[in-house]
């Protein structure tokens, strides 16, 4: 076991912002409401007025609340405008082979194209990211590990990487060792190698519904079976269907993304999670745990992990740095508890080994490169750039248009009126230049019809702007207005 | 298609080299007969003194020849030691799973110890590489690719890659476009990839015997059999005992690495290339070809590789800079021919992007970086190891002892007397702190059991030559000697 620091604490402005948003959110706080004054807040909660300014720029930033000159801060209006959410999805409890993998080559193709704006692509703007101090390290590492950059780095992997997660589990709720992880090619890598791992082709899988494309692809080009799970767009799957699903299935494993579900955006609360993992360490099934937007929570602190509350080694928990530090350095790892051996072994086979100088850079940042504050500030510019779309969408989309609200990531998860066709739309988009991601890749048999995916993943500007009121018009066109 | 240039003319010397190394080989010129004088040579090939004496210089370096003071250059007296050449090998003709991964696991556990000697392990020696160099190229990329280097590069992967790596396609008696690469994970991904691109679980897959450990990795991981066909130590697979298996057996591929085979060495006649991809074409068989040892010849010119004589676009040219360039870069691609929709997709659905940096330093060093002047000295230095190692394996293992003669890469394949367990030598030499790889490894039946695979990839050292003297009284041990 590695020994490792405690979690850092989360800055007192953010925990007392943390406050004002959950009053904002459970309605104790309406909008046009004004918020508590600085002075009184500061006195109430004895902290300095300059905590309290902080930690309502923040909340301005998140576009919950506005200054009103002369008169204090008012929680915005934009709730009245803002669109209703979608419902628990309800699938049907039938385990089919998946059918996506054709689909989502479509898509891809389409994020080579730099005219095209990306409004569908889940790559995060790479001017979110600190690029150059990332090359400062990278040159670094790389001649002072000479030699020992090139060789081949077999599974597990970087050691040095290896240390530096185990420290990091800490803030997910686990105090997981050294030993417990393999490094991969990105959270993709470790995703395929988990399933390789636990199942076998024409074994069923049970998914999120609606579930995350590359997942379905995964088990889709590994000739197994999904088994979609009605779920909610603020807490994710639903254990009871699940429970139920598992009554009358044979699952080989559940594989779900707990925190910031791609594309709901749902977070399960970490008792749900604590019951998941129960109800799958009786029944000694495994469980994929895809933790790649975990760092990036708009609230107080970060959610826990599902492998936090495991205690049978069940649960095979993956991430990567893709989403909030490097996209383009493909450094992943998966902490696969008692499948440990299958998945060095498969890692192996599938790949041999992953490179040296980019791990070794992810290590090094880490460890020394101000990770957490970085992480901060894109948090940050995630929750600002999620705001602004969804405002956007409650402008341009048509009347009866449905959209998530998550409490993290970058993801929105839009639900039309029956008559919009999403692939359609998706075309149609496309033709205009602006890329969206058609509901049905994220169902193994290609429902959600009227659904679309759009990433907040891109600064916010009038390019995107235009973007959002160009998809609005033709949705509004399919249905006739 | 994009226009490259010719290929680089190798150097007069070595071409000169290269016509008295055949003459030592087909015995026209025998241990201790003279080498024709400086002088007289270079009247007769009209070339100038000098460049006759780098030639000799370079046979030197090989231990073909050795130079007696006032004397002239002599052929060497290391024939008259050398071991015989193994037998071509007779495998049983029958498709079965593969069962190498756990044994493979233990062999490959025993690379990250740095204490044992690494003869097994196909890692080069890192200081053949210009690290410093690749370093500072890497720094540049990064830093100048900016926000750029922190996208997904999504397959088909970085265009400056594929565009290098196209140029070089003459080299190897092709002339492919970049649309027609994808970049991997190095070459065994795209082994991976090209595998389940044309087969799928329970089909049947024809490989060399012995064959590549890792290609047997990824057959019994994939859930696929091998057909072990009949090989040549010098010529490599038997065509007439394949011909003989497509009759008998449905056979969704065939995979093979002609180009200086790993562990025999072989290297496959082009001609007899030819006729392996004449023979599939009939048939429509996919041939998925490991040409990772092609730059590494130690004669006059690179040998073709399968891949230039395809005319219908079921050969799968895999390779990466591995073993001549970057190990622990990870960087390869693969030209799959008309199954690159189909490799692109699994790309993305394997490990959605390979890492921006490592490709573009890569792509750098391939441009601008000398690549062939590098390469040249790793043959060299690759060259004279083999012979160095072949040596000591003539002085220290026991007698009726046959190894091969590889005419590029760093592999010696060696086969004992029969009562000697290569497993347990393996086991035994660990214990000693030495690497070997037992021949079962290289067998989807575990056959060889009294061969070992000898790798010469480290620099030639007194401790080298240590472990090899352990190595050889195990074996003499076990045979009661």
């Amino acid at each position: 076991m590695v020994k490792a620091l405690p979690a850092i604490e989360n800055h007192l402005y953010e925990q007392m912002a943390g406050k004002i948003h959950q009053l904002i959110q459970h309605g104790t706080l309406r909008p046009g409401d004004r918020v508590p004054s600085v002075r009184r807040l500061s006195e109430q909660h004895d902290v300095s007025v300059a905590t309290v300014l902080q930690a309502y720029m923040l909340l301005e930033d998140r576009g919950l609340i506005e200054a009103k000159p002369q008169s204090g801060y008012y929680v915005r209006a934009r709730f009245l405008t803002q669109p209703p959410e979608p419902a628990k999805t309800e699938p049907t409890l039938e385990a089919c082979c998946v059918t996506v993998d054709e689909l989502v080559t479509r898509v891809v193709r389409a994020m080579r194209n730099p005219d095209i704006v990306p409004l569908g692509a889940g790559t995060p703007d790479p001017n979110l990211f600190p690029n150059q101090k990332l090359a400062r390290v990278l040159s670094a590492v790389a001649r002072r590990a000479g030699p020992a950059a090139n060789i081949y780095d077999v599974p597990p992997g970087s050691i040095e990487l290896r240390r530096q997660v185990a420290r990091r589990s800490l803030d997910w709720g686990c105090s997981l060792s050294s030993e417990e992880f393999v490094t991969t090619n990105g959270c993709m890598e470790a995703l395929n190698i988990c399933l390789r791992a636990v199942a076998k082709p024409g074994d069923t899988i049970a998914v999120e519904s609606p579930a995350f494309f590359g997942l379905l692809q995964a088990i889709e080009t590994l000739g197994m079976k999904a088994l979609e799970i009605s779920s909610y767009p603020r807490d994710g799957m639903c254990l009871d269907a699940l429970a139920y699903a598992l009554r009358r299935h044979k699952v080989a494993a559940v594989a779900i993304n707990p925190n910031f579900q791609n594309p709901l955006g749902s977070c399960m609360p970490d008792e749900k999670k604590k019951a998941l993992v129960e109800l799958l360490a009786k029944k000694e099934i495994p469980l994929i745990e895809d933790d790649l937007f975990g760092d990036l929570f708009f609230g107080e602190r970060r959610p826990k992990v599902a492998k936090a509350f495991d205690k049978k080694g069940l649960v095979l928990l993956c991430g990567s740095v893709s989403k909030s530090l490097a996209p383009g350095y493909r450094v992943g790892w998966t902490s696969p508890g008692r499948f440990q051996t299958q998945v060095e072994r498969l890692k192996h086979a599938t790949s041999c080994a992953c490179p040296v100088v980019t791990q070794l850079a992810v290590a090094e940042f880490l460890h020394n490169g101000g990770y957490d504050h970085h992480v901060r500030s894109v948090r940050r510019a995630y929750a600002q750039q999620v705001h602004c779309v969804s405002d956007a969408i409650g402008k341009y989309f048509p009347a009866g248009t449905k959209v998530t609200r998550p409490q993290g990531g970058y993801l929105l998860w839009v639900e039309f009126p029956k008559d919009v066709n999403a692939l359609k739309l998706h075309t149609e988009a496309l033709e205009q230049k602006v890329s969206v991601i058609p509901g049905p890749v994220f169902s193994p048999k290609q429902g959600y019809k009227n659904f679309i995916r759009v990433s907040c993943g891109q600064r916010w500007s009038e390019r995107i702007d235009h973007a959002l009121l160009a998809v609005g018009r033709l949705a509004n066109k399919q249905l006739g207005r």
